[in-house]
């Protein structure tokens, strides 16, 4: 069983990610910890709690984490696709039954993450502290997974840039450049992983309390990537790293070094070196680790595995 | 008949760009002007002269342009592609039987290219330097066709850039912001547009002047992209641009506004704004005017244009 701490921004999709792994046999999620990103940290540190409730797994510590990125102001919350409450306004969110621990994500990842997993789904400012606090932490974690980046594809957030990773770019560039291994599930895939409107009706129509939640969150987003991409559906981008998880069979990966871009318009892209250059890597690209890319997907076996985990 | 003048770096594409572009009626090439690029702009201006003398076209001016990007030193020549002489190294080229113009590539620009199309094969410097004489210019000038840039897949030069972009990234900002009508042939092509060394053998065993030249000039690039890429054949990159003249429905385009970034590790990435952004188009897209971007192409049938012209 895998020892497992999920660095979030709830935020919708991250909701289903959380009750996917939560519902998952192969997972021992130990604690939450929480970042600015979809929504401000006291909204996603709310969220974590009042979702750990929702699952019944007020067992679960959560610690709350950075407010802002490592090098630059938050830009702000996206209410247009979580809502004002990070979790699609569709109805009051029940207020947590217990406070969030008082100690910092950066501190709990020093103190938990050795040995374990790391699923982050959100900008990735708590693991670069982290970093900072113990710079060893990195020989030490078991493997990050990253939901986050584009590498062959456009950027969702800007032409260049996907979310999470223009959130925090010099956070990004670190956690990419730690000695630890690290998959990055973006959108080259998630993408891909596409619940239709019919799913999304299924998954929400049981009466039970995820199910419930998840009907109250997951209209907004649906309705927003309607209007804005015109998809009947919505991208299960921060699942699809916990299905990575589960069967990482069901993704095709490359071994590339990758950089991610501070300056300029293209700021927080993820640049692996795909060795066409005309020599070995460029300077740039020197030294630094391989990380696993996700350049490929079994959509269907994604969505299904998802499905069952959800229902 | 398209009036048109070829901005040059030859180069051993740009070599058979050039013959492809004589050998067809509907182009009527009224000069060339020359870049730094793959060569130093003195080799550049010399090859042309040369490549003119071959194909028997002593008759087209040549202007000499610039010898360096505008906002940086030119990175140097590139002699594992396209040799010390920028043809090959195959065999001594013969002197030209005249000199060029003594007047700039950007004057000669100023003053023939209204009611003209460019084809632009090398960095876009040469244009930018006859906007700053000419600010009308582009209001002028029929239409650009730039061979370079990267919209949908990786760079060349480096992990993010193709390199004329690479080149001269503040140059080619301003030829994409400009107001002319601009087609971007770059490596979301070209890539695909390789001549296979049986077509290479076709094409060089032939006993005419312009044979004999790429004869001598293609083996360097082929075994460069034979060791670098594990190709067997090469890329048509420039030649590819001139197949978009003569039969434009061979390729698959997108109207997007293009940025070329400038900055950090993407310098010289070109950027189109898909859409796919929050809103509308972010800042530093808005007001741009839609390129004409080629993001497919019929290949087969643009190495049959080619290799037609080339016989």
């Amino acid at each position: 069983m895998t020892r497992l701490i999920i660095d979030t921004d709830p935020g919708i999709d991250d909701a289903m990610a959380l009750f996917a792994a939560l519902a998952s046999p192969e997972l021992d999620v130990v604690g939450l910890t929480t970042v600015f990103g979809n929504v401000t940290v006291e909204t996603a540190t709310r969220n974590a709690l009042t979702l750990l409730d929702v699952a019944g797994r007020a067992d679960i510590p959560v610690a709350p984490g950075a407010a802002a990125p490592v090098a630059m102001d938050y830009r702000g919350a996206i209410p247009q696709i979580h809502g004002e409450d990070g979790l699609g306004d569709g109805g009051e969110l029940v207020a947590p039954s217990r406070a969030a621990l008082d100690i910092t994500a950066a501190e709990f990842l020093c103190r938990e993450a050795p040995g374990a997993t790391l699923l982050a789904i959100g900008p990735l400012t708590n693991l670069a502290l982290a970093l900072r606090l113990r710079p060893d932490l990195d020989t030490l974690v078991e493997q990050v997974v990253v939901m986050g980046g584009n590498a062959l594809g456009p950027g969702n957030a800007t032409p260049a840039a996907e979310a999470n990773m223009w959130n925090d770019p010099e956070a990004a560039d670190v956690v990419f450049g730690a000695r630890w291994p690290v998959t990055m599930v973006g959108l080259d895939v998630t993408h891909e992983v596409v619940l239709p409107g019919a799913g999304i009706d299924e998954l929400t129509r049981r009466d039970t309390a995820t199910a419930r939640m998840l009907a109250q969150a997951v209209p907004l987003y649906r309705d927003f990537l309607a209007e804005v991409n015109g998809l009947d559906g919505i991208y299960l981008h921060d699942p699809s790293a916990v299905a990575y998880l589960l069967d990482p069979g069901l993704f095709r990966t490359e071994r590339w070094p990758v950089r991610v871009e501070t300056q300029g318009i293209s700021r927080g892209k993820t640049w692996p070196s795909l060795g066409n250059t005309d020599d070995a890597a460029p300077a740039a690209w020197q030294g630094r680790p391989p990380v696993n890319v996700c350049v490929g997907v079994d959509a269907p076996a994604v969505l299904d595995l998802l499905r069952a985990r959800l229902s």
